[in-house]
């Protein structure tokens, strides 16, 4: 069992802001800036890609809530949404979560890596690999 | 009318996987990692609060199946997806995007910045700002 899910039977305390039957949305206790919000889903899924449609529209619904919220409550300029898929990504707990992250002007956090350039060829032989 | 606006209308050059009514999804041109894919509405939405639960949870639907396709057919270890929203979050198109990065383990790709703490209280103080 994961500390998602001793937080969603309420076995370890969190700073929760929502819940209902499909998932709950609390503060992460590492934030990357201050009201860095989790929505967890009270299912186990893995990843992503084990999660039904349903089930991720409605995190997507409560997360454009949450990142309306920030704005207003925190007045946050903008936010980053992100879900990190498999330990190589970065996630730490093996259920999917969705992060929220509120931005500011001139804030001075980063997230992306620098860009990198494909050599000639390469981008069109990507899209071949992964054409859907 | 933004960049994205002309790879819809096809007035400029993209490498596209995947296309439908809803959406398409692309490589982007100055990727984090080679196979970071643009999965962009095809109305435009400036972030994610604007957009139709049905559209995100379409969006998402594609997503799942960008992640899926990157582990097969790029050997991919895991995925980020990424959705910023406002300038001060990093987003440089006024035009729903979510990123899908391909990572892979030990790929020295860092996206998150250091965590920060919060003082006594501050924590339970934002929950109470943010509780929805």
């Amino acid at each position: 069992m994961t500390v998602f899910e001793m937080i969603i039977n309420g076995d370890i305390p969190s700073t929760k802001i929502y819940e209902d039957d499909v998932c709950i949305a609390i503060l992460d206790i590492a934030p990357r800036a201050k009201g860095h919000t989790l929505v967890i889903s009270k299912q186990v899924y893995p990843t992503i890609a084990d999660a039904p449609t349903e089930t991720l529209a409605h995190m997507m619904d409560i997360v454009k809530k949450v990142d309306v919220k920030m704005r207003e409550a925190l007045g946050a300029d903008g936010t980053n949404v992100i879900i990190n898929n498999s330990p190589a990504s970065g996630q730490e707990v093996p259920h999917l979560h969705i992060h929220v992250i509120p931005r500011y002007k001139d804030d001075g956090i980063s997230f992306f890596p620098p860009s990198m350039k494909y050599e000639d060829g390469e981008a069109s032989e990507y899209g071949r690999k992964l054409a859907l």
